[in-house]
Order: structure tokens, then C-alpha cells, then sequence
């Protein structure tokens, strides 16, 4: 994998989020579990412009997380604010695969952490996997601006 | 990947661990965060009967972080207990891989979720990797009970 | 306040809990957002011993934290294990205070922190708070072992 | 106490923070121990403007938490921003108090919660309190823009 490819002007859903003081452990730089739950509020973000919450309410399906994974390329320290960014990498018959970034930015930008998400579509009622609904995909695309196989 | 071989005895560190009610997120599952905190406890454990500890302080060397990963497998509610398993699956050049295992005990321990950590052996004052010390390897294999190659 | 009254054996409700290696921060002790999780989940024990959850269900009547606070009296390191306790300190009309405290086995059980939570009994519906319940006083009584004015 | 008297103008410190999908709980409000991570982030950037992190690397002294606060008086939801507000309400011999507020964008600025922090001046050579030193009680009247007794 190339990762001079990680720039944010090629993600479509982009946060910038401040890093707390108490984000750092006893290394001194933020510890990993912080990234995940950066990668959690990117993807909230993007699953969000797909309707996840009107679609879980009116009719009881959902994403359910079965994968994720992070590459620590290089330490984020207090203080600073990174980008988040995540994108549509792949789409499955019932799940699709989100690529996050985050660069920092007194870091010039730098990709400090790269992974993915790997979500399946899920009907809570029947609890089982659902293929991904026409309109899911149609929004996906629409927000990468390119067609999936 | 067969996940029957996910046994508690295959692990030669394991630790077990009771769910907060503060794990829980809005889902009413123990939120995704968590499992990597668990994967960082049991890490820890582990590294610690390598004598992390006192070789950092001595030697300014020390594992640092290069990757993790999870597979959420089964939702794991509170109350409960999870057992924590690791042991080294892999020993490179500089690295080496922990996989991680979950089993939730109120689920007649069930795997709940699977992963795995790279380590990478890391030199604090020239700020780069450096092979595997003997040592290291020698109490990975005594642990582990088995020769790497 | 005298200290010296805060023993384990006063308190009717107790846990012990271990310390993770990620409760840490920066300055190599216990962060004070831990203290504050552990005192939640020493009271949702407590509350949980006063039926709040079938309550909460049946007839939307149920807890609402009003006020937390917390003395830090002595560091927590990483490793220990915490015993936690909590006992009701005073029932008003629409709320109660939970006393908690914090002590340290590696430290044999010398005090670390104790502070308090007031909860005001609330009707989800009515979206007010509401008196406390005879039978939420008379199983804090039982619990207690002591008749509250 | 009256709470009208807490409005934004008032706090020298002040931080926008995002709200994240994480930090809600069970109950789809943001969780208690989020208030007391705020408050840190909040405090800290107080005690950076008075010099902390030099005056610990160069003479061992630094403040130490002693005690910490909250009153809870409206849910906060996500998504949201949430202000941040630190001040100092008095100035003893070993230690002053920080008074906290929380007020919510997506509620006008209503006053979400309020609370404080004791934080003693420490030696940790000597380990034990020190008098506030002069230069921290002068800095602290140029940020209140009042004098102490």
C-alpha cells in the first residue's frame, strides 16, 4: 500500500477535532484507543449522510461494525488538531468498507494514522445481514463521485 | 481463518476482566473503544513478563504500537465478565504479532471477538527500530512453549 | 469531616476493581475521570440493588444524576486493585446522596478518594422529578440497616 | 447560588468542543465522567497561561488536583458544541479553586452544568503543599483582571 495517496482533498467526509490533554498516556502521546474512537465519530459522520438514524428508526436496519484496524505511522502529541477523513472504499453484498486518515496539523499534514472500518448492513428484527439497499449504495456514490462494481 | 482454535488454554496470558456499566454506548453493547483498551491491558500483561519494564529504563529500549486490528464477532452486554487471552502468533526481524482472543463468560465463553497487535522493538534515544533481542525472543518461546522461526 | 470513619465494613455495598494500565495519564497516576467512572458503577450497583431497572421499565420512574464530587486524598498507581463502596448518606424528598469511597489494596486499604453523587428520583414521562418511592426507602433502610428521618 | 451569574463574558478561559457520538451513554445523553474530562481540558488550558509546564520542568513544582465538582442542570445531547468556561473564584495559601461552567450551542447557550476544581500548589521534591508562589497569584489577577485577598 502506497500511503502518499492518504490526502485529505480525496475524502469526502472531513473533521477537524481537537486533541485533549487527557487523550495523552503515560508515554506522553495519544494513546491508541483514541484513534478508534476518532475513527468511531468520522464514520457516525459519514454514516449520518447515508440516513443511518431515519432508516434505524423507521425500519429497524442498520450498520453493525464487524471490522476495524489502525496503522500508527507516526506519534499525535497534546497540542494539536487533526483531520479526520473517511471514504467508501468498497461496497460488498452486505457490507461495505470505510478507509479512515488522520493527519495532524502542527504536523504539516502529515498522515499520522491510517485503517478502516468494515461495517454490515444488519436487520435488527430478523438479526441477520441484509444486502446494502439500492438508495445506500446511490448515496455512496453520489459522495465519491464515482461508480462501485 | 477458523476461529474454533480460539481456546482460553492455547493462550499462555490471560486475564480476566469485568464489563463497566460505562462500556456500554447508546446501542446498549460494549462499545468498540473498549475492546482496544482490553487488547491494551492484556498487551501490557504480556509485555510485561518480557520485562518491558526494566529494559526501558535501562536501556531506553521498548515495544512501540504498529498496528492493531479487531474482528467484533458477538455483542457483549453488561453485566459480564471477558477473559483476556494473548499470545505471540509471529516473531520478525524487529516485530512481532500478539494475537488477542475475547470470551465472554455470562455467553458460556464464546469467542466475542478476535485481533492483534504488532509491536515493534524500538530504540528511544537513536529513534528507530532495532532486531528482536535474544532475550526477548528466548521469553517469548518459553511462554509461548514452542521454537519461532 | 473526619476520615477515619470511612472502613470498608460500613458500607453496604462494595466492589473491587481492578486498575488498567490505560487509567494512567501523563503524570504516571490514576487520570480523575476514572474515579468518576468507577464511582458510576459503584452506584448503578447500588441502584440496581434498589430494583431501578424493572422501575425504569414498567413506569418510566428512575434516577437522574444532579451532583458528583470527589477528594483525591492519595494517588492510585498502576498495578492495584480498588475496592469501591457506597452507602446512602441521606434520603430528601425527591433525591438521596450516595457517599462513596475509594481504597487501595497494594496501599492495604488506606483511603484514596471518597466523595458523593446525588440522584433525584425522576418520571421520564412527566419529565419531573418526582418523591422518592416507600419502596425505594424502605430497601435503602434494609440495605443500611438504619431508619432515615 | 444563583446560576444567572454564569454567562461566557465572565470566564478569562473559554473552549469551543465538539461533542462526540462516544461520549453519550446508555441513556442518549452526553456521560457524567465527559463533564470531568471537559473540565480537565478546561483547567489546563487555565494553568498553561500561569507558566505550569515550565516552572515544573524547571523547579518541581506544580499543581495537584485535590478535589472536583459538578452539578448537572441540562442534559447535553449530540450532536452539539459545548462551551467551556474556567475562572478563579479564590486564591488561599496552598491552593485555589477554579470554577467550571458548561453551556451547550444547540441550546442557546444555556447553562448546561457548573462545578469546580481545588488545585494545591505541590513540591513534588519535597512532597508536600508550597505557599502559591507570587508570580502565579499576579498572573492569576491579570487574566481575572481583580485583585485576591
Amino acid at each position: 500500500m502506497t500511503t502518499h495517496a492518504f490526502k485529505p482533498e480525496e475524502f469526502p467526509v472531513l473533521l477537524d477535532w481537537p486533541v485533549q490533554w487527557g487523550d495523552q498516556d503515560l508515554f506522553g502521546h495519544v494513546n491508541n484507543t483514541v484513534y478508534f474512537r476518532w475513527f468511531e465519530s468520522s464514520r457516525v459522520e459519514y454514516l449520518n449522510k447515508l440516513g443511518q438514524g431515519k432508516m434505524h428508526e423507521e425500519r429497524q436496519i442498520g450498520p453493525i461494525l464487524a471490522h476495524v484496524d489502525c496503522n500508527f505511522r507516526r506519534q499525535i502529541n497534546y497540542p494539536d488538531t487533526v483531520r479526520l477523513g473517511s471514504r467508501v472504499e468498497r461496497i460488498g453484498r452486505t457490507s461495505f468498507k470505510i478507509q479512515h486518515a488522520i493527519w495532524s496539523t502542527t504536523q504539516e499534514l502529515q498522515l499520522s494514522a491510517d485503517g478502516s472500518s468494515t461495517v454490515v448492513m444488519f436487520d435488527y428484527q430478523a438479526q441477520r445481514p441484509i444486502p446494502i439497499p439500492a438508495e445506500i449504495r446511490a448515496l455512496i456514490e453520489v459522495l465519491e463521485g464515482r461508480r462501485f462494481e
